[in-house]
């Protein structure tokens, strides 16, 4: 994996991906939407990957598309003329210059089987703010910025941040933010309901490792995959029924592999040793994700 | 545009409507829902307004239900016998007299292209509150109270209030509102979460009118009316997916509109001049809102 | 009714459910499982009962699934393959050994016609706790304890708990809870929004009555009834239209039946004498709820 909008670092199970255009304050391109999709798609099948971090190198952790680009400043192909039609199969290749690049990064990680962690060091704006509401948590810096600028360019939230953001703040915070514009700062952000949490800049690696630890470590990787896809797709269900059915096939699953190792570590007072791997998900999960996606 | 129960005024693009009893508290009418419906589904295509405010006349913002109403206390002809089957095609004139009359209301408001700000300046009970439910901000005089008092009726919540409120405030505290049915007073809403401030009376409307101009002001009219659409409608799809597909088509349309000056405005650091209108949403507007609403 | 793991009062019309394995730390068995089903069942049709309260024996309030079980800790069929095809009819009687045992008592809890409060009196872990998310307000003890453990045990959430938690305390609470899989205190359950209010353990039965009674104490039954499915069904609707066809089914019926006489008590300034029944629901219940249901 040869990257040049992001790099990887994976240490003690937790892949770092660092945004990585310092010069241009990381702002998204999309080749960097490539890659980042990339990124979140491939990790569901790396099995020495518990969780992963995101932050941006240098000051920024991304400014926003980058404005700098020649023609649609958003990578869209201005000649076509989308429909709603159109639009049912997002695989067609002729959508792929409409398709909201920021959208294709979050379904991504919509779709992961490890926790994601937003480490947000510097600015983050547009895209760079959006994409951070499809991640499980936003650790900021007291440098951090965090703004959905959209409106002030004539332009619309993206990235799906209008599914994600009112489940994070309600309603109320959601509209305020999109509406106003404004830029948080970092304890606006706590204030909120953004931000999981403010630390020095010095620490916020630290502390977004912490959490991943807290998270995943010594934990049943298919058990935290399953916990995360369950939250976020059983509660968009209309009726809890839904989610009764894919309980009771995740219960059974996992109370035969890893949770009959898990209570047993647990009558005899010792550390559980898990064997599960999210290359490997049980059977019922990728019928699951089929009948939700079509 | 004459009324009989409500009053408009437009200054600066902002629509104030003032709910114009004030002898009877504001108490709502038949005649009342149906002069707010017309307002909320004329006001797309006034492209002088870019913001509404809703306050009343006198002491009171809305007293709720006029109970003093001959007949039906909610206007309701109580010979029919509606069933489920029956509620399939709202628009069967055979219902307008069993649909509830502040529901009419609040999908008026659901489907309005301008933010709308409920500037409550005293008590708002039962419709007079659950209205303002569906609007985007509730800005709180000290003066205000309200109650969701159905249940000390004997009645239900109404206005699509059960579809707004845990939205806003979340479930536990919805279920504590309408079960309690008690009222609150201006801290208490704010405590709850219900408003977004609390102003001295006589910095009500100036109020409202900062948030007004906060949201919408030298801002691209479709922008806003699509982030307003956005946030209610694509957060409550079931998958993150539907939001994708409106995404792409909402940020394909607006970079190449408004978005386009905006972006220039931006890279040459001045005012961009804004030149779309809600009369003339984009093209696949019509379409998703008659999919949603099927 | 002849319990064996729970006990039954009913006083002033509220009918309190104790688990009751005080030397097992009440841990939840499937006889347990059964004996709340049929409770939550049976009570929609006890017009002598209001609200129900959820409460421990002895120092626990339940220590989640009882794990010196003999066989498949959750009482789960391990022969069996299932798939999620064979979950499409949850009443097939091969299905009763996988469905996820929590979930049976949720799901009852959901189709409950009374305000359900859980009075958590001591440790509430595992499905002690994720039963209670489907409970209308969780009154804590200042003994009480708190643990989503599932993510330490290599399992996963039930009881349909991930649809129910982020609706109380949003989704970025709800995954660092399942995350995490910490134990929290009572303040903590106040802090994340768990908690209603956190008592001083003698006052804990007195607090959640009090609750009970201003919930439904002189209320109409078929108005809170009502009340209590329109807030959990109409808010998971993607379209406030739905909300909208059952207030004005629910208005219509209330306003006829118990709302002529809350609206005539309340003009008399007298108080009301309501005469509705759970056992008899408006016509259109049945049809609404074998709709969702399916």
């Amino acid at each position: 994996m040869a990257f040049s909008t992001i790099a990887h670092d994976v240490e003690d199970g937790i892949l770092t991906v660092t945004l990585d255009r310092p010069d241009n304050l990381n702002a998204f391109t999309v080749t960097m939407a490539d890659e980042l999709e990339q990124t979140f798609r491939e990790v569901n099948e790396r099995d020495e990957v518990r969780a992963v971090i995101v932050t941006g190198r240098g000051r920024a952790f991304c400014a926003g598309m980058d404005l700098a680009a020649e023609g649609n400043a958003f990578g869209l192909d201005e000649t076509q003329q989308p429909t709603l039609d159109a639009m049912a199969d997002l695989d067609d290749p002729a959508l792929q210059r409409v398709r909201d690049t920021g959208g294709r990064v979050t379904l991504a990680i919509y779709d992961c089987r490890k926790p994601v962690i937003a480490a947000i060091n510097g600015a983050a704006v547009g895209i760079g703010a959006s994409m951070t509401l499809a991640m499980d948590a936003r650790i900021v810096s007291r440098e951090a910025r965090f703004g959905l600028v959209f409106g002030k360019l004539g332009i619309t939230p993206e990235a799906a941040s209008t599914w994600f953001l009112p489940r994070i703040v309600g309603m109320a915070t959601a509209l305020d933010l999109v509406y106003s514009a404004s830029i948080l700062d970092a304890a606006q952000t706590k204030d909120v309901g953004l931000a999981n949490s403010v630390e020095d800049a010095e620490r916020l690696i630290t502390a977004a490792r912490d959490l991943a630890d807290r998270w995943t470590k010594e934990r049943s990787p298919v058990s935290v995959a399953l916990m995360r896809q369950m939250m976020y797709r059983n509660s968009a269900e209309p009726h809890p029924r839904e989610a009764h059915r894919i309980d009771s096939l995740a219960m059974f699953e996992t109370s035969i592999a890893d949770g009959g190792e898990g209570v047993a570590a647990f009558r005899e007072r010792r550390a559980a040793q898990f064997s599960s791997a999210t290359s490997r998900m049980p059977q019922f999960y990728d019928e699951w994700l089929r009948r939700q996606d079509d």
